[in-house]
């Protein structure tokens, strides 16, 4: 059983102490697994969530038939602290709860799934570490943090730091989710949550998530919508309203905001963690991704020893890796392929 | 004498029908001219305003040496409609005053001019209509509205229609600013400004502005800021406070966001009123444009008979067009001089 229904595990971490200094106890883990793990723990494969996305969010890219095969592959699915199901503003009792809630960095949620990963499974290595957007960072966060574990990695329409760019992309959402003062500093009323910041939140990432010709060609028609105002109400504020919590998504703005795989302790640079990295690498952003630009991962590529880029056409922008489309995923579940049948990096 | 302080004149118009219905009593245009006007009246340019500039915002490309020298030409700046100098929100008496003000459209800012330019001038013939942004947008209207006048035309960094995904960017824009309850319906008090909102919609802004390369590079140091967060404090909110008024501001937004030449009287479609262009056009996106990418005006320019695109290279995108580095002001000033030396269209 698969979907937002199935059942799901947590793990709990009793003491788990952030980046930040803060102590999590417990912190937890909330994650899915597709297929079975092999005897010798050698199938293994890490998928982490999106901003906001959840476990179920990422199914599209995982089936029988697929490149991620459950028949062949044991698909770990770990929800990213702040999204609802794992350690988050939203289900944290006091004193860490909702605007107390402490930043947490890519790092923190690279360290969370490496201890469910070791501590649940036993797991020594993984043939493959994936992800889109957010997703993407936690990938080159743990081919940089667990060289020794991390055989290959697929980061689609992401980086290994957030640009300056995507940065202010970031700051216009947040200044718009926060412009309510209704988010009365993240103490907001369960009952009354600042619903003006969400749909003014959501009116604004909706120009970022696709792209100038994904609007000029009208191809939100195929994903069901009638006019532009019904995709930007039916899809993005749909999206922004549907119990993402406002602190949750502000906890995770903020950890994307401050990704850098250059501030892993022992590196001094962006550069210097991606040239540490071993793991066989396959980067994909969109070619018209509008926060994550193909030019960024350009410049990433060239710094990772064993790595080879490969622009998704077409005009979805960031969304090409969000499994809307058949065009798209048949695109990246073809990249997975290519890359499994690689050898393992250094 | 130029610039802010620079004495200024006003058409008043007494009866002003808008497109919307309603009739301002009178509307009045705010101008400033720069150099002579020819006893023959042949040598008139006329160079509207762009989203919330001012006259003497369009002043860098004006001047001794330069393509738009006033020892040569006669060049008018007329303020659109909304900006606070022209016929506002801001300035208008009850019962049209602030959030009360009638709709604009980009055809009545044209016509408005149009008096101004027949009445107070008698010009009859204009060499030269040029604008950036939503001056651009004005300048394809004036093309298509007095064919019989326009011998030239060079729209930069705007266009004849706005795209869908422009709108998108505009709605995040307002429902940014709006976002803040400060502004109540448009019925704030003058001394209590939605500033919030202002500085939400400034934050959101940013993003859109500069390219991604413009961050990457931290170009904003070309213009005197210290640091990421001292150019969207200094320069974009900075922006949005210097008395701009909100409703202001969204009225030029609701401009802004309903261009398009095609929903001229007597016309079908924008690329109906595209084919009627008979001056001889230049068109200069630049490369980088996030709103007015350099794609959307190859389409104008395929439509418009005797057209040019030429591209503005370089990393400042939408702001190519602001007059805020010296290359890119050389670029447009040499697109100017290649222009007015072309014959006229047909």
């Amino acid at each position: 059983m698969t979907g937002p229904d199935a059942p799901y595990d947590v793990h709990e971490i009793p003491d788990f102490t952030l980046e930040c200094g803060v102590t999590l106890r417990p912190a937890r883990v909330a994650y899915q697994t597709y297929g079975t793990l092999a005897e010798d723990r050698s199938n293994a494969i890490v998928y982490p969530t999106w901003y906001s996305g959840r476990h179920w969010d990422n199914e599209w890219l995982i089936g029988e038939g697929m490149a991620l095969d459950p028949e062949r592959w044991f698909i770990i699915v770990p929800n990213m602290l702040g999204n609802g199901l794992s350690s988050s503003p939203s289900n944290t009792p006091p004193p860490h709860d909702r605007a107390r809630f402490p930043r947490i960095s890519v790092l923190d949620n690279v360290e969370s799934q490496y201890r469910l990963v070791t501590e649940v499974f036993g797991i020594e290595t993984l043939p493959l570490v994936l992800g889109w957007s957010m997703g993407a960072g936690q990938t080159y966060q743990w081919a940089v943090s667990h060289p020794e574990m991390v055989q290959r990695m697929l980061p689609f329409c992401g980086s290994s730091r957030t640009s300056p760019h995507n940065r202010v992309f970031l700051e216009g959402v947040k200044a718009a989710l926060t412009a309510d003062a209704a988010f009365a500093g993240g103490w907001y009323r369960p009952d009354a949550l600042p619903v003006t910041g969400l749909r003014a939140a959501a009116r604004v990432y909706a120009g970022w998530g696709f792209s100038q010709a994904f609007y000029w060609d009208e191809v939100w028609r195929e994903m069901g919508h009638t006019s532009l105002e019904d995709f930007l109400v039916g899809f993005w504020e749909g999206f922004f309203l549907d119990d993402r919590d406002p602190n949750n998504l502000l906890t995770m703005l903020d950890t994307w905001w401050n990704g850098d795989v250059g501030s892993t302790p022992g590196f001094g640079s962006t550069e210097e963690a991606l040239a540490s990295i071993t793991a066989r690498c396959l980067v994909l952003p969109a070619e018209k991704d509008l926060y994550f630009p193909p030019e960024d991962e350009q410049w990433a590529v060239g710094h990772v020893p064993s790595a080879e880029l490969r622009v998704i056409p077409g005009v979805w922008g960031h969304f090409a890796g969000g499994g809307a489309n058949a065009v798209d995923t048949a695109y990246i579940d073809a990249a997975v392929r290519d890359l499994l049948a690689m050898p393992p990096g250094r």
